[in-house]
């Protein structure tokens, strides 16, 4: 198992976003460079926000990405889910039937217990994820950053919107 | 997130072996044959059975995989970290650290909030792997699948056990 590194990515920019002053939008270059990671990859995981409604994207000089929604209607899963995509990690080939004696159909009609088990897994993660909610993480982090140090980058931010 | 073929396949097998009676061993290209899968890559599962402990492997004319310890000691979670590895789905590259202004390195004593939640939701899934018991799993096959169809199966693993 393995989540792809643009669900990190997303994730940092989503709490940028939940912390940026209202009206003001961020673009896919601004952000890359703020996180330090390769713009046309980021451009990826931005797009799979915008496509889940997680951000907003307008255009022109000014234009970006901004939440589309309340930072406390954003959750990890959600996260996740957009860039990752939401097809089940475990995928069942029912290959109990394939015994060399199979047995009738009408044994199969419940899961495959190995596969409900599987899922019964990924329920838990997804719903442990749901519990961390952008609003949270926003504000955990202007609990360890100091104050000067988030005005110093909330003014690199401000500096930048409106530029390519 | 994406689970392997390869933990179906190896599950599965598990089973097998674990209604399998005492002191008989099958080897892969039965076991591969029994589920419909190709033995080549089979292997490597049971290989990789074999490496964490679950299965036992012997050699000669009769040899083969058996349980290497009691099916009620044996979980899904043990499969699946047998398989697919015990490394962390979700990898945090601290990349908080690389704000243009970033904070003193006091403030990232304690883990990203982000990576801290990811990993609690990866405990919640291995939590609920682990409560899957293998010997629960073969109870479960005994109890859908009628007895003369299990008798049948049995007879066509038996007439195998020698071959390689």
């Amino acid at each position: 198992m393995r989540i792809s590194e643009g669900v990190e990515w997303a994730a940092h920019c989503a709490v940028v976003l939940a912390q940026l002053p209202d009206g003001l939008a961020l673009n896919a270059g601004v952000l890359a460079e703020f996180h330090g990671v390769p713009k046309p990859y980021l451009a990826k995981s931005l797009q799979a926000l915008s496509r889940a409604g997680i951000v907003a994207s307008s255009q022109g000089r000014n234009g970006g990405y901004s939440l589309a929604r309340p930072a406390g209607e954003v959750t990890l899963l959600d996260i996740v889910l957009a860039v990752d995509g939401g097809q089940a990690a475990f995928r069942c080939t029912e290959i109990r039937q394939r015994a060399p004696h199979p047995a009738p159909r009408k044994c199969f009609r419940s899961s495959c217990a190995i596969a409900a088990g599987m899922w019964r897994a990924e329920q838990a993660w997804r719903d442990e994820l749901a519990t961390v909610r952008l609003d949270a993480l926003a504000s955990g982090v202007a609990e360890i950053v100091p104050d000067d140090v988030m005005a110093q980058n909330a003014g690199w931010l401000a500096a930048r919107i409106g530029r390519a």
